[in-house]
């Protein structure tokens, strides 16, 4: 993750928790900005998240598909959950692979780590090329209903840039994917 | 915005409302799953967000650099605000790279829309290509301290493989738009 150093910061002044939930909390903090003026800034805590693009043999990623009450419809992405606490990023990638297709991957390769929303939410995304899969020994999320499905790589380029996939981790994770194996042009 | 067809909805049973902001609001669902089981689901309810990748004559893209609380950082991004009720995702696009950079495109281009992250939030974000600048008339958002930066598209595209944004509508739009212009091999 690599931090700019430039402005001077907005300095909080006082912060009141709104909420203290499952995979979230929402806090309100008030802010003096550089001209003076104060404002308000609403901030989602959410943890980080392991995303994971499983490249097989035959050159197809493996994606998941599942309904998004948030989307409020099936979206196909790639496979990717929460990393619970003490856990790496990789571990977390392979649990997730583990859990939501039912493979190990002998090598992860991060792609990148990007803040989803940095004006309202600390959800950073950190995104790996898996490669080398076996079957993992491994048991669903319980509140999950999830579908696999294969997806050449290639097909998978075009998709994101016809805009048929409606998830920033998805559409970076192909298309990162796809220029660590020169497959764009 | 592609809608896929598969699985069965979550049927929403309960739904409680537990903050009503400026930028957001937060309320948690209780769902019943195919399964049977119930479980709940926290969801961020955002407004839309227009991002232009502007593009000037020179090959350059106009970027902005700002203080991001939730991230703790100074963050180097692509021009993106909410879009105002009433406001297209174009002129929301044209809104905020005035606002932002002083500029009016005569061109723009839907590069790709997708969720931030639709497993909690409703926000989309519509990314746009921008092109034909020209001086805008406009006048900055009294509570935004932005500095703008110019940088070549194509080391633009070095910088997204490198890691070097840590944003995802900023990889996104920088990779969409060096295809769009035929500069990623």
């Amino acid at each position: 993750m690599a931090k700019r150093e430039a402005l001077p910061e907005e300095t909080v002044t006082a912060s009141r928790v709104i909420y203290e939930g499952r995979k979230a909390n929402l806090r309100v903090d008030t802010v003096r900005l550089r001209n003076g003026r104060t404002s308000e800034r609403e901030i989602l805590e959410h943890g980080d998240v392991a995303a994971v693009v499983p490249l097989d043999d035959d050159g197809c990623i493996i994606m998941v598909e599942q309904y998004r009450l948030a989307a409020e419809g099936v979206m196909l992405e790639i496979p990717a959950g929460m990393i619970d606490a003490g856990e790496s990023a990789e571990d977390g990638a392979q649990r997730e692979l583990a859990e939501e297709t039912g493979m190990h991957a002998e090598s992860l390769v991060k792609l990148a780590d990007f803040y989803v929303s940095p004006g309202i939410s600390t959800e950073v995304i950190h995104v790996f090329l898996a490669e080398g899969l076996q079957p993992a020994e491994a048991s669903a999320d319980d509140d999950e209903d999830i579908v696999v499905r294969k997806v050449p790589l290639s097909t998978a380029v075009l998709m994101a840039e016809r805009g048929e996939f409606n998830d920033a981790k998805t559409v970076i994770g192909v298309l990162l994917a796809a220029r660590s194996q020169r497959l764009l042009r």
